[in-house]
């Protein structure tokens, strides 16, 4: 399977016209992106279809949609005329509430899966939870022969959201996020390391690209010495990445946390003194 | 709370006479290292009564103890004279089994828990499971005010044991290691910043000293730019770890994983098109 990551600049998105103007220009720069080679999906960050910024957030009213809308519309036609797969984030309007969605889209246009996240932010430089509702759906899809599950940035903090998508058979997670630099960005690569092995699985954690943004991972089902996590710099940023079901089976051998983990955990008595 | 945490050397052991020499010089260590003041808590390493090889593994026959036998005799007796809890790490024979044990010890000498490792490894240069069975039982004992869990090297891969200990009120996570210079040393490090933070509570994951070994780590509950890592050398190291409930209440404030997590997360239904 080959990714094409996007770690893609955003600019200022206050209206629906800026909005509009903004996946115009990414969809110019994405047709110039798969020149080299159609990958089998292409993926972009938490909310790319707009600003990420408490400002924008006050001006969802004009930035959010619903799946029939034109966000969904451009991404559906650019997936049709590619002939690729395309993961991309967008505030999503369903009924009275607003969520943090990941959409995906086949290669026919046709939807493939859209995630909701569980986890909504209100800390450090996050105010989502203000303006957002959580989602209240997993999702596990197939693209490309692939098991595919997705979690959304502040989601990777809970083991059991990946750990479940894990046991529904998952291969890669998709992580779209937007972590800008406060206390919660130093971390964030020690968790997606520990994510992507505990559960032997790819793990693609795509930021947003800018000063404050950047340093996207990704992550194969092993990570040592002879194989490495793949960092993004700051700038924008296309990445092929190409993901390897023998790698996947060599990881779990290697390692077998499948076999070694204990299935009684839950059951298992404290010690007591005689 | 003070820990003083000993990332000791562990000479050759492969009969009792050694052993007992090496606790013999380990006591008169222990007893310089508490020079400066006596701690709450010593904390020793993985197997921290022998070597850790293959070659002393097939030595067991010598070099294990019951609970009450010459290993556990010579560390609380240290534990009385010194006035202090010890943590130390031995292959404990039970009935017909052998486990890889942490023992706690109170400064009143008397015992304050076991823990068997729940995992025993058998992968890259660990050949455990060939010669120790894995325990059946959790350990959450109180130290000096202090709900104290415990878990052993290779259990570490399991989110869900530190997860288990954490819902138990665990403020402080013991993990003493055994990490050699293998593939999977490479990823030790991220695996426990992810499990300080995702639990919030303090991890002092210690390893022996020597080339091959060494670097060990303690985190604080909410590892940032301003709480760094401590990482060890890889000599025989001492350090004196203070613990403070104020930064773990502020860790749980600044970041709130207790109340953000889903208690609804296994009964999430998947996504499924219209």
């Amino acid at each position: 399977m080959q990714i094409l990551a996007g770690q893609i600049s955003i600019p200022t998105t206050r209206c629906r016209a800026d909005q509009l103007t903004h996946l115009h220009q990414l969809a110019n720069r994405l047709r110039v992106a798969c020149d080299d080679g159609v990958p089998d999906i292409i993926v972009l960050p938490e909310l790319a279809a707009q600003e990420y910024s408490d400002d924008a957030f006050d001006c969802l009213e004009a930035l959010d949609d619903d799946l029939g809308g034109p966000v969904v519309e451009a991404f559906t036609e650019l997936a049709r005329e590619l002939g690729t797969a395309i993961a991309f984030g967008m505030a999503r309007r369903a009924g009275s509430r607003r969520h943090i969605s990941q959409v995906l889209v086949g290669p026919d246009g046709r939807l493939a899966g859209v995630y909701d996240k569980l986890h909504c932010a209100q800390f450090g430089a996050s105010g989502e939870a203000a303006h957002f509702s959580p989602g209240e759906q997993l999702l596990v899809t197939e693209i490309a022969g692939w098991r595919v599950g997705v979690v959304i940035c502040y989601d990777l903090r809970f083991p059991e959201l990946a750990r479940r998508l894990a046991d529904e058979g998952v291969e890669l997670i998709l992580h779209p996020v937007a972590f800008t630099r406060d206390f919660s960005f130093a971390s964030w690569h020690a968790f997606v390391t520990t994510r992507a092995m505990e559960n032997q699985l790819y793990w693609l954690s795509l930021n947003r690209a800018g000063a404050e943004w950047g340093q996207s991972l990704f992550c194969p089902p092993l990570v040592d010495d002879d194989h490495p996590t793949l960092t993004f710099g700051t700038g924008e940023e296309w990445q092929r990445l190409t993901l390897d079901k023998a790698a996947l089976r060599e990881a779990r051998r290697r390692l077998p946390l499948g076999t070694d983990r204990r299935a009684d955990l839950d059951a298992l008595p404290m010690w007591t003194p005689d």
